[in-house]
């Protein structure tokens, strides 16, 4: 289909599930285009930059997001940042799938009570790849 | 003043602040109105509730956020409802002042580097409130 996907994931909040992602992004890279490719990037650096160098992943991040034809975040890591993202897509009208598992975390109320996501709770990862093919297959 | 101050801070990503979001909403409260009192209660639950309940919560809480005069959010936790929060804040407009303990957290690019936000890097609470004193009277 080579659809654009915004995944969005935790990157200063943690880097805990750094591997999931990637492990998403090379999923949806065998049909598909991931512009935040760098997500599941294990090296990436989680530490603040300088202010323009923050205001470059701004005007990035937010670029590609009205670009996007949708947005695929992983949410079982609380981030400020996703949150902002999927507020953002919301905006433009992004069709935005968000996963978390269940036995991990509290999903917020925020994304979990807004009509406007389509919200799936899974628990491996095996189960979380499907719903994927679901999506984009 | 009485101005109508949203202020946000992390529930179900974690509640090891509350303490503080509680100390920081008892300060606004000598002046103003804290529309989100309940971010600062410390028996509130951080569990997902059921979807109606969810839905909710969200409906009153961005209901808020269009009624507020302005935002103050604590963000040394990252959080996923927050992130949506200053967002939607963004969105209507609505001046947003935003605080972080600069030694416990990478804060987000995308608020970080987002020219919309105030933000305060902040090392001990008495110096935050200072900073709130500064914006409120």
């Amino acid at each position: 289909m080579n659809r654009k996907v915004y995944f969005a994931g935790s990157i200063r909040a943690g880097r805990e599930d750094a591997d999931l992602y990637k492990t998403i992004i090379d999923y949806i890279k065998e049909t598909d285009t991931v512009l935040t490719e760098h997500v599941g990037d294990l090296s990436l650096s989680a530490f603040e930059q300088d202010a323009d160098a923050d205001a470059a992943i701004y005007l990035q991040d937010t670029a590609w997001i009205r670009e996007c034809d949708l947005l695929i975040g992983e949410c079982t890591r609380p981030s400020l940042g996703v949150g902002y993202e999927l507020a953002y897509a919301e905006k433009y009208e992004k069709p935005c799938y968000i996963f978390y598992r269940k036995s991990e975390c509290e999903l917020s109320a925020m994304i979990k009570g807004d009509s406007y996501y389509k919200v799936f709770p899974y628990e491996d990862p095996e189960e979380m790849l499907k719903l994927i093919d679901d999506i984009l297959r």
